[in-house]
């Protein structure tokens, strides 16, 4: 069979050793050495001025063409366009905050959102997981899978479906929601449940991946990083092709810190836009790692943007255990990518900030009162804003975008919980009575 | 105060009586004679091919744009730009329909969805509330209020939030879901619960408006229905201005099917589209007194494109007592707008259908297997159409356009029952039994 494309046009790269992997062939995601892989490629794109042209262009089809697909040259230039697989996910609204948050936050900042809730299966996650399933289809795989409780399944089962793939989830039984449970199930996944704890059935998905070749959906997979970059394109679109001062983001297993610092890193190349832009990066006092460490670091803020700090950040590092949070999709205690995520943040002279559980509650009721319903990973985003506004990290006017990584629709539950207190029990069903709580 | 608008610009009109009143003064929205209104506007507009123009320009800038006012000329004329509250709403994706949809509902069709799930608060009902909540801000209403479950209170309080105005909603206590709960709770609103039934709720806030003129945000406001035409002009603009021949929607209190209607009608009589398209009104069998009058009709179908018809209907028409559905945001047995979903069935030469409960819960799990997570309400309106396929009232290459009023990210409880038979119980934690149950 003629390749799709070579490993001069689209490779995979150890960020460790540099060793090079066909991408189509790969099914490990993971180096001999131990290092996680970078997807690569040989870009020949038009010039910067046509792309752009073309870029408008398709917007302008929104409702036809997708918002990762719109800008294809720069995510998997290669990939026939016959293997895309898409639900018309990413043309999501980028909006400015409104005035609770802006007051919550504070530091006078131009305070933007991009509300990644707003795609087919309700989280950032599909940002990427449209071009794990196409760069799958091209490699003519037949099944996925993951463990995985929340966004990385309802959306691997949603695209593999919509390819005609198979796809796997392993849970723990009876430590899921019925809601956790629901979209895997009806996108026809094949949902397998363990005896046994989470950790158990990421034990089982890294084998079937190392033993039996299964493809991995999970965080390993760095397609889907290329796809997660369209965050940093279409907020660079929105602003003319100019960067944001700061993208401000929650920190799990890190892909949202990899793609948007590979993406500013690819359009600073380029020459696509020109200023600098910083990431911070969020995590909860339930599962801070990265950003633990980086709080004990020693050296000077100004000292940090270089390979030096890189490598003493690296040695500080160490895993964490994890506690109770409602931001549950953040909960991890040693991110899979975050050697991607301590790059990138050093890269873009970046920050890491932690998250209280009370702040970052806080910052979801405060998002409903402007009307935006808002995940607790979310939460952790703006918490971390406002602690960086507090310590002057972040100066007053700087334009700065959070990423909202998922709908609070995936978590009433929570919300409900947290806010049952202000619910008003009327004695009687009299409209009087109403009338008379309603004080009119 | 000088007005915003008079009653020569916009303004209310009974659709029994005639009778007209004041759109910015109103509080009961329901006429002495029992009729209700419909808003009316005395449009000065640009030629259709200017209005194009505009409307394809403000597409290209969709993500500060809403989708809904985006056509503000033909909406919401007279209203000043500054009492606009929008949530970037309704730049959602118009797709076709997946392999195995296409084949369930078979018929050879050119089969579409709008995804109007994809909206701030997961429901369609976003089209209609930026509008209603528009209005009530020009007005100058401090508070609204609603009797709902489900989406009408998330949404009316989440651009309640969004304005600055309180939110009333009166739910029957111990009846609801906390992911019922959620929502109104996170957008601030107040949270009345009672003592009864959930017609004892509607009855206190029917009072609650007549008596002490609390701004109702139900189906009872038509300014929401203005809102909801957006549906019609963005799927008429995605066609290049051409109408599909078919709209298909569920019917509940009957706001799509009015909006619908009185959209086309409409771009008829601007000449901006030309060719007709009817409306398919489908009902689940818990609760169909549309459909189910329709079908006691004896009429030919082909003599129902007639006012006489249409006098006939409403008096073979019945309120039915609801059953249990799994479509619960449309089992009303008496719908408030039932006078209007008459009129724009018979003025399209439409059809009303009944979805059994089986087929409707099936459609849901069809699209799931495509991609798609939709509401049961959504599964009404496929059941229906599959229906009317079977029966040949649409012929083959007709273009049909299915509304998807939500997401099923509000209804996983009741997808997750359906499929919790599909769940696989691995007797250990081995991954060779996993493998052996993948069959790999």
């Amino acid at each position: 069979m003629k390749k799709l494309f070579n490993k001069t046009q689209t490779w995979l790269e150890c960020i460790l050793c540099g060793r090079k992997k066909d991408l189509l062939e790969e099914r490990k995601f993971r180096c001999v050495c131990g290092g996680l892989y970078d997807v690569k490629h040989n870009l020949e794109c038009p010039l910067p001025y046509v792309l752009k042209k073309d870029f408008y262009e398709r917007l302008e089809l929104h409702q036809s063409i997708s918002g990762v697909w719109r800008y294809k040259e720069l995510i998997m230039p290669y990939l026939p366009k016959r293997f895309v697989v898409s639900l018309s996910e990413g043309n999501v609204p980028i909006i400015e905050a409104g005035r609770n948050l802006e007051e919550w936050v504070g530091g006078d900042l131009e305070l933007w959102l991009i509300l990644e809730g707003m795609t087919p299966t309700g989280s950032f996650k599909d940002f990427g997981m449209t071009v794990l399933i196409s760069v799958a289809k091209a490699a003519g795989i037949e099944a996925v899978s993951c463990a995985s409780t929340g966004d990385t399944s309802a959306s691997a089962a949603a695209y593999a479906a919509a390819a005609g793939m198979k796809c796997v989830v392993i849970l723990p039984r009876g430590k899921v929601t019925p809601a956790q449970l629901a979209q895997p199930l009806v996108h026809g996944a094949t949902v397998i449940t363990l005896p046994g704890s989470f950790d158990d059935c990421m034990k089982v998905q890294r084998e079937l991946t190392e033993k039996y070749g299964v493809y991995p959906a999970n965080s390993l997979n760095p397609a889907r990083i290329e796809g997660h970059q369209a965050t940093v394109f279409q907020v660079a679109q929105f602003f003319n092709w100019d960067f944001p001062d700061w993208f401000v983001v929650p920190v799990g297993n890190g892909s949202n810190c990899s793609s948007i610092g590979k993406a500013r890193r690819l359009l600073l190349d380029l020459k696509m836009a020109e200023n600098n832009c910083r990431i911070l990066g969020c995590q909860s006092l339930a599962a801070n790692p990265l950003a633990e460490s980086w709080g004990r670091a020693t050296w000077k803020p100004q000292e940090r943007n270089s390979k030096e700090f890189l490598e003493y950040w690296k040695m500080l590092y160490a895993p964490v255990a994890v506690r109770e949070t409602t931001a549950t999709a953040a909960r991890i205690g040693d991110p899979v990518s975050r050697d991607k995520v301590m790059r990138e943040i050093v890269a873009s002279n970046g920050r890491m900030k932690t998250a209280t559980e009370r702040d970052l509650n806080e910052a979801v009721s405060v998002c409903g009162k402007d009307g935006f319903f808002v995940c607790p990973q979310t939460g952790i985003a703006l918490a971390g804003l406002r602690e960086a506004v507090k310590e002057k990290t972040i100066n007053p006017g700087s334009r700065v975008v959070v990423v909202s990584t998922a709908t609070g629709l995936k978590f009433t539950d929570s919300a409900a919980k947290n806010l049952a207190k202000n619910i008003i029990d009327a004695k009687n069903c009299k409209t009087d009575t109403v009338a008379r709580i309603m004080k009119i």
